[in-house]
């Protein structure tokens, strides 16, 4: 079942060390169709070399198993709490990316300091609190998703404005229309958070992007009056 | 039509990802005709791996498509007002590579610190000030290029002896008597950018390359009495 | 003798490279037979690219030559001692790998500041202390083992759950199950010194991972409850 | 002529690309011939990927072309002044490796601080004065290998066991018994410039490597009681 939809999943999932975002196999990328209610996602700790199309773990949004040989990767009911709450989102990518997770660690949002990030975040990426003892206790990966949620619900952000978050002492999570722009997604808040660090080392005043420019180079790409790409 | 200018550009684009100056299709190499007053440019957001040199578009130098199926970059306009501008340009390059980018972002000039810089640019590469509302609104890709021609004319500089530009907040642009040269001009950018940031880091008081060996490094490689090379 | 764990820590040796952890010869992989009491050993000095399975040298607890035509890795003897002490070791890997190597240098313990650590390290992984000239006149590689032995010993560390350790101004060393495991401790080790490095300059007060985080994400892939993998 | 000689010059030169050493054509490899007095050097500025073993340029210790076609390297009398004066130099090679000439953009001796410099470099790596006017009038590359030499001599230093040297505000220089030997000797230099200038950052009173450390491990693969390797 969902062929179409494993065979994106798993492209997707080989782009996550191509693009140099994960070791071994330290990430996962999933993808829904809404229709069924029904996501695919990546097995558990399989090496990405021997992974395989059929590999893909097809889960419902409680997070079960409805298809599949090998156990769903350990973050699946992360994964299945954003898809359940937020209906905007095809596609979820969870990483250890280096410059990502050092924002995650240093527990600092990713601010808005250029035009590389404005073409894709439309504003600053939140880095959401730790999860306290009782929320592990009632369950690690779900409550994980509940933190971003609150985050988002705090901060007043949309979703598809600004997709993506890091956990603190932890790594971050990006999504997008489908698998393959979340993968995109983690690729650009990867290289902004590398960029950032050392402007701002570079220069400890570096601003932060002025809204005229912020505005203008996120909407050029999204939105209805975009006119990048064909 | 131009199909040798064709190729030559589409090489160019395709050297940026070689050389690890862009991640997707955030990057664009163009090239002039002089005699015929047109130019060459990669088409907005095409996979530089599906990228053929029919795809690249020419367009004139007030950005009108000339011919073409797919829509040129989205930074046609500031390649059209810088080659309209600047007789003595034949290519030019825009990227977001990181560490061009960096200094774009904290709002600094890449100062003559090397001779690794003083081989390819004669002082400083400019950081030009970030666009005003009243700008983004006449035209946010002509205006970028107007702020270009503004930076270099208040600092006297002159265009070829100093082929590259940071714009505040965004990224590098570069030029050069093609393409090719263009793209080099953005890798040295790229790696003066890094080298200075570290050389700054580790000694705060590092100083500019002096004078006389500015002069020997730009002089021996550039003007009637170069040596080096074939 | 031993055909198939010379095969696996000749891949394991092969994997250095491959991860990015060793230029030139600069690292050596072992593995052991317990049942026999030897252990298999790159030669020392010998081209990555030159290196064939049978090349592997075997050695025994004392560090003597068993089986082999070439010399076993100058670091033999640390292998022999941390392999006799420790029982529950199968693998170890010596490496220069960039990261790690600077916290040696900079004679810092690596803190766990997120969950990329505590999948692997149960705590921070320890820095031990510089060899004094009278060890290093008893036997520089021996009394290397011996120091790390002290270091565990006296922080109380359980080896196979902080399954690494930095020289001071030397480099580390990791261990495992096998050889394979033993690299892959030593690529999260450089890669969670990078990690650390980053996030305290981007933020001086970064904390330390909270217990129960540390707690989870080790425990989720370690020990009888694990429920990672397949 | 030197047909051997010229195929290692020429193996030697490619082996700097692929160690990420440089970019471009920024960087040369020569090798010399004692017994002829002559030495191989790469010709000046020609792409690596089109270099045929045979574009290799014949020089003589005055630095005049004994046998090729294409001008050699625009350093070449730097090479020449060092292989004149310096009979135990067999191999030279100068690069802008990256974090070897950050230090030299710094004006900072490589102090050693760890074992991967101590196993190639006897002590600090010597950063050598800018050039006067005056020097760089009489002839810039010559009055290079001058300033490198009243360098080791001021600071008595052993060519051999410190194969190498920064020139403030240029890049490195290494030498060593052949040409493959000075590429290593490249190798480690960007490497430990890399790890000091981080160890430094992450402790800023990072100490030295105790000088028995030093002494272990220059000597434990260099002189008459080495013995690393085969």
């Amino acid at each position: 079942m969902l062929e179409h939809l494993k065979e994106e999943v798993f492209q997707a999932n080989l782009d996550l060390p191509k693009h140099g975002l994960v070791k071994y196999t330290w990430g996962n990328a999933s993808g829904i169709d809404r229709e069924r209610g029904l996501f695919v996602i990546k097995p558990s700790g399989v090496d990405y070399d021997k992974l395989k199309p059929n590999d893909m773990v097809v889960v419902d949004l409680d997070g079960n198993v409805v298809e599949g040989e090998l156990n769903p990767s350990s973050d699946t009911k992360t994964h299945a709490v954003l898809y359940k709450h937020y209906q905007e989102i095809g596609g979820i990518v969870h990483t250890h990316s280096t410059w990502a997770t050092i924002w995650a660690q240093a527990g600092l949002d990713v601010p808005a300091m250029g035009t590389t990030h404005a073409d894709t975040f439309y504003g600053a990426v939140p880095c959401a609190r730790f999860l306290t003892q009782e929320e592990i206790d009632r369950g690690y990966e779900a409550e994980t998703g509940y933190v971003i949620i609150e985050t988002f619900k705090e901060r007043d952000l949309n979703i598809l404005e600004v997709p993506g978050v890091l956990l603190q002492g932890h790594a971050p999570f990006t999504w997008g229309k489908d698998a393959k722009s979340a993968v995109m997604n983690s690729v650009v808040l990867d290289e902004v958070a590398k960029m950032n660090l050392f402007a701002r080392e570079l220069n400890h005043f570096a601003p932060e992007l002025p809204q005229p420019i912020l505005d203008k180079h996120y909407l050029r790409k999204h939105g209805k009056d975009a006119y990048y790409g064909q």
